[in-house]
Formats: structure tokens, C-alpha cells, sequence
């Protein structure tokens, strides 16, 4: 949590924080500057301090909303800047970096965040890096990071955020659920209004504009996958294709608040008016598994503990799984789970490597979605629902949603 | 245009390319990945070859959809590296990347792309670069970069795309001036078949659905800025404020491809009902200048004279501009235009700067965008349009709007 920062940058033995790029789309900045639209800043944090924003003079007015101290690029004299760095602007820009961390001295071990293009990037810290022997850059892995650990336990304020765009997200899945079992059918194959089969593009059409009119956005699109492609985990499925009776559909969507806040996640497989036997088994051994894991949640188990656990259970059912098939493609394939807020997958971790060990904490918000795949059966099921792990150490499932398999057809 | 990639690499001295992220929103890899959705990728191009794309094993059918030559990331045994690098994540990434390089003989300089993490990158990026004495990474500028230069150019399939989203924005456009002028007025403030205030709010999201409802994502939002806030040029404007009558309302709009492609990028100034003797005069003198500029576009000009002859013709006009009042925050403030594709900002730019050598070439896209702001008038006016060089040397504005300004209301 935010509250936690400092305590994890002194664990760390870290003396400031820069956080670069847009504040839209940019976890690490979002997470200070919240909904101001800012398109280019820096943020600085000392340890024990507050932090502070620069930013583009034309933007001041988005930067103030962010309620953080702010100051104008053109503190730096950018233009004199650019001329001493002999109208390089990568020079220009590490000389304006070098300025901003002269003037609020920032020195020691610096952690460096936030996405932006690599090529510049690389070249400005490169050489603000020489520039400033009294400070060294670290780059934290996708584990140990400061701000991922803070990141990977709520406060209120985020689970009010998650919860609004589940509650949005589900609404949708709702409504789509809806259309497919009242559209007329002919020959296994769904028709819309105007006589003309329902195509898995018209769905995620449809998705797109439920979601616009709820205030969402869905930056990464929609899995809307059936049949073989819903045996591929990251199929998205093909926007030609008709909707049929009786195919397995795997439906995963993901979508965040409208200027890029806090995401949701989940998925819902269905079989439209019927399923097959070998389906139905399919989906019972996916949901007893997600069922028996939902029961093994507490505070405090090691997230790779729930992914080999997950592996036995449906090793146990018959299944290949990854821990002990690790090339397969068929079967279980893929984590248990993961972190869900300001980035779609984020901690804690769920891979079954023994240097995983992120923990399950009270604050965590994890999308507990075990699947099986068998694209050469033509089918594939998954179940995912984001939980959280409240301060009082209860599992609590974000948003509520039946786990319905088959949806009887009602035209 | 990406034909120009080899000569371009051997004009600039590189023997390859690395670039790295998803191919979603990331503009270097969507210009070899096409609409493909990889979530993960490393994408390779050494000078005169074929381009080739690592992946993860699970999206191997998406990578499959950019026609590219596609590797799985298995094919260097990840498990493995990572346990060498200790369990380190960025190690193994490092190490995962140098097993890649090393297998296609990748040598020399190469030059870096791709939007993502720095934290983790940098670090990564760091001990590749120790562990390849033979490779020297070229963390390009902004202005003199490889793929850069090729995509401010444009093809004539980009140009089809570009087109596209132009159609799709400049419909919305249409769709929210006439749902605004069909509107009921109670003293001068619009309002809805509720009888409750139109809200900037309620027109954004108007918007977003609209542009849901055509295939377009918003990822960047949207310029609704009314009275004093359409005298700041990227103020937003003000979702609780309600829309009135006889103000000056900038509408800036910018949305890409669903799925992270192109991007479109329109300003329109309105004044509904009625408009002061004040803000005609604004509007005129704004339009005069961009009938102007439009006029003196010509192949090979510098953009930087553009940008100049704005400021003097704006200057002519009584305005003070960034060119001989720096610090202005009235007046003409800004670029007057940039580059447009898969980012809403690309090359061409056009500040004054002597170091900007930019010139406007056939195949360029540019926006061409003058505008004036008074906050202290509470007003501001900017027109922009999107113009095309085409091969033949003749410009042509992408999509056609009408340039009204004071739009009549027809309740």
C-alpha cells in the first residue's frame, strides 16, 4: 500500500524514487498522479518526503489536479538546455534531469520507474548516470521492486476503484449473455435481427460499446474465443467466425476506468443451449479445482504453493500439466493467477519456480483463474474471478457472478 | 516508409534493430506485428534481412498473424536461465536476450525500440551490453532515429488506415455538433430530453461511445474545453460544467484503431447559438492564418520556417507568440504542428529550434494546427487538420470538415 513506501524503500536501502513517462496508461505514474492527464512528467519521491511532479508548463493546470507539488519544465530553462547539449535532445534531456536532482538533492540509490521508449531512455540515463557519480541507478526486477511490492496490496481507495470497474465489467458480461441466449437459431448457428449469423466481431463490437457507455476502456481487447480457440489460452478468437450451439467459449475480459485506472479481470466459459459430455467433464473438473483452491485461500500461503497445488489437482484428474510436462500445450499450461490494479497482471506472482515468494497478503486483489486447454479436442474452459484478501484476513470475490456453464437458449 | 529501413540503418550505421515490449499500443513493434496480439515480444531486424519475432509460447498463434518468421521463447529454454541467474528475472532476461543474439549472430550497433518498463529494462539493457563486447546498443534520439525516419513517412496502405480513423473521427464529430445544436436552451445553457444541463461530461461520453461504436479506441481522452479552459491549450475542460451558448468550446479530438493502430488527430473551434464580436475576431484571425499556412505547404520545406512564419503572421496580427515572447502563456503558444501515425506526436516535428532540420516530404502526415489562447478572455481558438504530401507533391487534407465556427442552433 502507499502507506508503505517509505518502510520499503528503507528495506530496500533506497534514498529517492524517478518516475518517468505519460500519467495515462502508466501504472507507476497513476499511482501518484491519479486521473490528471498529464502526457509528460517526472516525478521524484526522497525517502521520508513527499513527492513532487515536473511537468509540461502547458499541462500545469492537469499536473495541479494530481494534488502533488508541482513544478514547470521551464524551471529548468529547457531552451538553454537544449543549446549546451548542442540541440541533441537526449543530451538536452539528461542535462535537465541532472538539473532537477541538483536542485532538490537527490543523492544515493535512486530506483528508476515508469514506461516510456527504451531508446532514448537508455541513452538520457546513461549519461545523466556519468554525470552524477553520488547517485546510482537501480533498475529493481519485476519481483522486488518498491513500488510493485506497495502496488501488490490495496488500501480502500483501490478496492472502491477495482470493485466500480468490476462491477461494470460484469454488468457487460452480463449483458452479452443476454443477447447470445435471445438471438434466433438456425442450424447450430446464432442469426441477429437481420437474419445473418451472429460473427465473434459483431460480440466484441458489442463489448467495446457496452463498455464505452459504462465508462471503461479496453486497451488490450477481449478474449472471445470458441471451440479450438478456446483450447489456445491467448487465442482472442476470430472476428469471422459464427457463434454456435454447444462449442466451448472462452470469454475473458479486461477492461480499466476510462483514462487508464484500475483494471478488472475475468472469465466466464460458456456453452450456448447445450454441451457436449465431454465438455461438460471439461468444465466440472476446471470449476471443482477452482472450487477446492478458493477453499485453500488464506493470508500468508506462498502464491507457488496454490500453483503446484493446482498442478496436482488436475494431475490427479488426468491432466498434463506444466510442473510435470513443462513443454505441453494441452491441459493445465499456465499460472493459477496473479495481481490485478493499475496493470492487468502485476504481484504477486504465481509461477511455480522456487524463487517465487510472493505471499497471498491481506490487501492482495488476485484473479484466481485455473483452465484447461485441448485444442486438438477442439475445446478449452477457464474460470477466473478477482478476489481480494481483506484486512481481517477473509477471502472476499470482487464482484459476484454465477459460474453457469451451459446458458439455455430463449429466443 | 518502411522500405527506407535498410538504407536508412547503413545511412546511420546500424546492423540491427532490437525492439522490444508488446505489439499492442507500442508503436516501433505494431509497425512489424501489424494488428497482431502479442502480449510479450522481442523483435530482431539486422540490416538487409528479414525481420524475425521471439514470443511466448502460449501467443504463438497471434505472433503467427504478423506474418513474420516467429520463435518461441522455449526455443532458449528460459527455465534454465533463469536458474543461472539465480532466480533473477532481469538476469535471466538478460541472459535470455544475449542466447538470442548470440544464435543469430547479431554484432555491431544496434539500435533500441520499444515502449516498456525502465526499471527492469535498464538494468537488463545494462548487463547485455557487459556481457556482448561486440554489440554497442544506440539508444537513438527523438529526431534521428532509424525507424523514426522511416515512419514519418508514410505508405500507401498506412495512409488507408490513417484515412480510416479520419472517416470514423471526423463522423463523431459530425454526430456531436448536430446532437449540440438540437439541443433545448434555458438561459443560454444547453439541455437534455431530461430537462437537466448537457454536461462536458455527458459530450465525452458521447464520444467515447460513438467511437466504440465504429471500431476506434480513446486512449488519450479527449479536449472538451469551454470558455476560459479552451484558452488553455491542454486543459481537457471540466466533466461537471455545463455546455452554454456564445462561448468558445476547443474540440480536440484523438483516437487510434481499436487495438492500438493509427491514430487520428481534429480540432474544431464552436461557438454556439451566437458568438461575441471578441471570439469571431480570434476565430478569424486563427483561420486567416491557417489558410495561410496551408498555402505555403510545399515538399522539402523545413518545418521550422512553418513554425516561424506562424509566429509572424500571428505577430502581424497583434498576438504575442513563443517566438519573440518565450515564456507566453497568451497568444500562440505552441507547435504549430507534428507528425501523425501510430503515435498521435511523431516526426515531423516543428518547433523553431535551429537544431530542428525536419523537412515536410512526400509521403508525411502532419497536423496542421494554429491556434490563440486568452485564458484571461476566457477564450481560446484552434483549428487542425490532418494534411497528406502526397507522392505527387500535392497536398490533400486526409478527411474534409467544414471549418463553421459559430453553429446555429436548431432545437
Amino acid at each position: 500500500m502507499k502507506k508503505d513506501i517509505d518502510h520499503l524503500m528503507e528495506a530496500a536501502g533506497l534514498d529517492a524514487l524517478f518516475v518517468l513517462g505519460a500519467a495515462q496508461h502508466n501504472p507507476f505514474m497513476t499511482y501518484f498522479t491519479g486521473g490528471a492527464h498529464v502526457s509528460s512528467a517526472y516525478l521524484i519521491k526522497k525517502r521520508g518526503e513527499e513527492p513532487f511532479l515536473y511537468h509540461n508548463a502547458m499541462e500545469r493546470e492537469e499536473a495541479a489536479k494530481s494534488g502533488l507539488e508541482c513544478h514547470d519544465f521551464n524551471e529548468t530553462d529547457p531552451l538553454k538546455l537544449l543549446k549546451q547539449a548542442g540541440g541533441d535532445v537526449t543530451r538536452g534531456r539528461a542535462l535537465q534531469w541532472e538539473t532537477i536532482f541538483r536542485r532538490h538533492g537527490i543523492q544515493g540509490r535512486v530506483g528508476l520507474y515508469g514506461e516510456l521508449e527504451i531508446g532514448p531512455a537508455f541513452t538520457a540515463l546513461k549519461l545523466l548516470d556519468e554525470a552524477l557519480p553520488d547517485v546510482e541507478f537501480v533498475g529493481e526486477t519485476e519481483t522486488e521492486a518498491v513500488l510493485l511490492k506497495a502496488r501488490s496490496t490495496k488500501d480502500s481507495p483501490e478496492i472502491d476503484h477495482i470493485r466500480h470497474i468490476g462491477r461494470i465489467t460484469t454488468e457487460v458480461v452480463g449483458e452479452v449473455a443476454d443477447y447470445l441466449t435471445h438471438c434466433a437459431v438456425r442450424e447450430e448457428t446464432l442469426i441477429n435481427a437481420d437474419g445473418e449469423p451472429v460473427t465473434i466481431g459483431a460480440i466484441r463490437k458489442r463489448i467495446n460499446l457496452a463498455l464505452a457507455a459504462k465508462g471503461a476502456e479496453n486497451p488490450e481487447g477481449t478474449i472471445f474465443a470458441q471451440g479450438r480457440d478456446a483450447g489456445i489460452p491467448h487465442s482472442v478468437g476470430q472476428d469471422d467466425q459464427a457463434v454456435m450451439l454447444g462449442k466451448t467459449i472462452v470469454f475473458d475480459i479486461y477492461p480499466c476506468e476510462a483514462g487508464g485506472g484500475y483494471f478488472y479481470d475475468f472469465t466466464r466459459t460458456w456453452s450456448l443451449g447445450y454441451a457436449t459430455d465431454e465438455a461438460l467433464q471439461l468444465y466440472e473438473d476446471v470449476r471443482d479445482v477452482y472450487e477446492k483452491i478458493m477453499a485453500s485461500l488464506r493470508p500468508e500461503i506462498p502464491c507457488r504453493d496454490l500453483q503446484i497445488l493446482t498442478c496436482e489437482l488436475f494431475e490427479q484428474k488426468g491432466h498434463p500439466t506444466i510442473l510435470n510436462t513443462p513443454a505441453t500445450q494441452e491441459g493445465y499450461v499456465h499460472s493459477l493467477a496473479h495481481g490485478l490494479g493499475l496493470a492487468v497482471h502485476e504481484a504477486p506472482h504465481f509461477q511455480y519456480a522456487e524463487s517465487n515468494k510472493d505471499l497471498l497478503l491481506p490487501g492482495s486483489v488476485v484473479t484466481i483463474e485455473p483452465g484447461l486447454y485441448y485444442p486438438s479436442r477442439g475445446m478449452g474452459a477457464r474460470i477466473e474471478n478477482p478476489v481480494w484478501v481483506r484486512p481481517d484476513g477473509k477471502m472476499e470475490t470482487v464482484v459476484e457472478y454465477p459460474l453457469d456453464f451451459v446458458l439455455p437458449m430463449h429466443p
